[in-house]
C-alpha cells in the first residue's frame, strides 16, 4: 500500500554536478506516475532502481527545457526494452510539436503507442481516472502555460464491524451494500396497543456498522509556480505538496519576476492548504548550502522537508 | 601543451546507472573539442570540472540519439551562462532539422549565435583549422550517414640548434628562414686554380642546423562503426584512437547486423593504421564485466585501454 514521492531532480533550469534536472516518481500502490522529464532522467531511473515497464502514465507540468528534455531519451530506450503497451503523456497542449518532432525524427520503429492527452484548464479538472487512483490538473503562474497536478487515492471500500456482523445477523447482499456507503433498510413489523402488527422500515445506519480501512491519500505537485492564492484551496487537506522553492526570501523580488517562489512562499502556501507535509525543489544553482532555505519555510510551515536526489518521501496510511 | 581525450559517456544506445550516452572531450593545449552530445552531457562536464566557456566548437559523429540528446540542454544551459560568442557545432546536414527545431521551440532570447557546419564527405577532408589544430572529417559505415574525426597538431616551427647559430654566424633573417623549414643559401666565392674568384650557392641544409620541437600529436575519433578497410589507411599512424566497440567477439554477427563493431574490430583497425594506443568505447549494456572485451583486443593489439567515465587519456609530448 505504497505512497511515496522519488525526487531524482531538484535543480532549476541551472543544473549542477549533483542537482539534475526535475524528474519525480510517485508510486501508488503498484503504479508509478513519471512527474517532468527533466535531461538524465533516464539514467536516474536507472541509478534509483525504478522500473521502466512500471510507468505507464508521465504528467509534463511545462515545456520549459529542464522539465522536459529528458522525454527523448527515454522514449527511444523504452522502445529499445521492446514496450508494447501505450504510453500515456500528459503535458499541455505545445508538446504535439515535440512529439511530431520526435516520432518524425526518431520515432521509426517505435515499439509502442504514445497517447498524448492535452491539459487546458483554468481551475482544477479531472484527467487521469483508474480504480484507485484520479489526478486532477490544475493551472500555474509561470512563465509559460503550466500545469499542477494532485493525484488522490480513491475512497476505499468501507469495512464491516466483525462483531455486529453476528448481531445483526446481516446478510453477504447487507454486507455487500454496506462495503458501498448504503444504509440498510429491512421491513420489520411491531405489534401495535390495538394487537394489529404494523409494518415498518428499520434502519440500519451505515456509520453506525462501518468503518473506513485507511483515509485516501494525496499528493500535489506545484511546480514552476509564483505563489497565487486560489492554488492552497485547489489542495485543500492535501497530504504532501511537492512546490516550487527555487528562492530564499533575499530574492523574492527575483522571484517574483521570473514567476518562481520562494522557500517561505511555498511554506505559506502549504499553511493555508492545511498540508499534511511540504517538500521543497527546483532549486537555484545559487544555494551550496539549503540550511536558510529550509529555516526560512520552516518558521512558516514546521513540518517541511528538502528534496534531494534519490530521496522517497513517504505518505504513511492512516487508519 | 596538453593533448588528452576525456570519456564521459561509454554507453551504447541504451544507457545504465553508471555507463552515460556518447559524450567526450579533447583537449589540445588550451582548446577544447566537445564530441558528441548523448543525454546528460551538460551535468558529466560539470561533475569532471570541464568549462563551458572553454567549448566553441562541438563535433557531432551522428544523429542517432544517444550521440545528439544533450545538446538541447547544454545549448541552454550555456545560454543562461551568457555566452557571447559564436558556437560551431559540425554534424551531418540532417542536423539542421534538429536545430531548426531547437531554436523554434526553445531558441527564444538565446545569448549567443550557432554556426551550423554541415558535414559532407566520402573520405577525408579538412573541417576545421586553427593556428594550431586541424581536424578532417572521414565517413564511418553505420546505419545512417556518420562521420569520424581526425584531429592534428600542426607541425610546429622548427628549432635552430644554439650552437650551429654562432658556428655558422647566423643572421636573424636566417634563423627565421630555418624556422619555417627553408634552407639557407649564402653567396660565397672561392679562388679558382686559375686565381679568378668563383661565385658559388653555400647551401646550410635545414635539417643540418634545426629540429623539431617535438612530433605533431593526433587522435582519431571512429565511432558508431562497423570495420572497413580504408579507414586503417585514412588515419595512419595516428596517436590515439577511440572506437567503438559494443561488442565481444561472440556478438561479431550482430556487431555486423547493426552496424558495429567487435573490440577485436576496433583492435584490428588500430594495428593496421599503427596507431598509438586504442581506446575501447561505446559498450552494449549486456556487459557488466568488461575483462573479455579487453583481453580479446589486447591480443591483436596489446596497447589497447578501456574507456571509463571521468578517465582522461592523455598523449604525451614526444620530442
Amino acid at each position: 500500500m505504497e505512497f511515496s514521492f522519488l525526487t531524482m531532480g531538484t535543480a532549476s533550469a541551472h543544473p549542477t554536478a549533483n542537482r539534475y534536472p526535475s524528474a519525480h516518481v510517485l508510486t501508488v500502490r503498484e503504479r508509478l506516475f513519471l512527474i517532468d522529464c527533466g535531461e538524465g532522467t533516464q539514467m536516474q531511473l536507472r541509478k534509483y532502481g525504478v522500473s521502466f515497464a512500471k510507468i505507464d502514465n508521465i504528467f509534463i507540468s511545462h515545456l520549459h527545457g529542464d522539465h522536459v528534455f529528458g522525454l527523448f531519451g527515454l522514449l527511444s530506450t523504452i522502445s529499445l526494452g521492446g514496450r508494447t503497451a501505450d504510453l500515456h503523456i500528459y503535458a499541455p497542449g505545445g508538446f504535439s510539436k515535440m512529439l511530431d518532432f520526435f516520432m518524425e525524427q526518431f520515432g521509426e520503429g517505435l515499439s509502442y503507442k504514445i497517447e498524448f492527452h492535452p491539459i487546458k484548464c483554468t481551475e482544477p479538472v479531472l484527467v487521469f481516472d483508474s480504480r484507485q487512483v484520479e489526478v486532477y490538473a490544475f493551472p500555474l503562474v509561470h512563465r509559460v502555460e503550466t500545469y499542477g497536478y494532485l493525484f488522490k487515492e480513491k475512497m476505499p471500500q468501507r469495512n464491516v464491524h466483525k462483531h455486529l456482523i453476528e448481531a445483526h445477523n446481516l446478510s453477504l447482499y447487507e454486507i455487500a451494500r454496506l462495503k458501498e456507503g448504503s444504509d440498510i433498510i429491512r421491513k420489520d413489523t411491531f405489534t401495535d396497543d390495538d394487537g394489529s402488527e404494523v409494518e415498518y422500515d428499520q434502519v440500519l445506519k451505515n456509520e453506525d456498522l462501518t468503518y473506513l480501512p485507511y483515509q485516501p491519500r494525496s499528493f500535489a505537485y506545484c511546480t514552476d509556480t509564483k505563489p497565487f492564492k486560489r492554488l492552497s484551496n485547489w489542495i485543500k487537506g492535501v497530504d504532501m505538496i511537492y512546490h516550487d522553492s527555487t528562492y530564499t526570501s533575499e530574492f523574492e523580488d527575483l522571484a517574483k519576476k521570473r514567476f518562481h517562489s520562494t522557500s517561505k512562499g511555498a511554506a505559506c502556501c502549504a499553511k493555508e492548504a492545511e498540508a499534511g507535509k511540504l517538500i521543497l525543489g527546483h532549486f537555484s544553482k545559487r544555494y551550496k548550502s539549503l540550511d536558510q532555505m529550509l529555516q526560512e519555510a520552516q518558521e512558516v510551515f514546521p513540518n517541511t522537508l528538502l528534496a534531494n536526489e534519490g530521496t522517497k518521501f513517504e505518505v504513511e496510511l492512516k487508519k
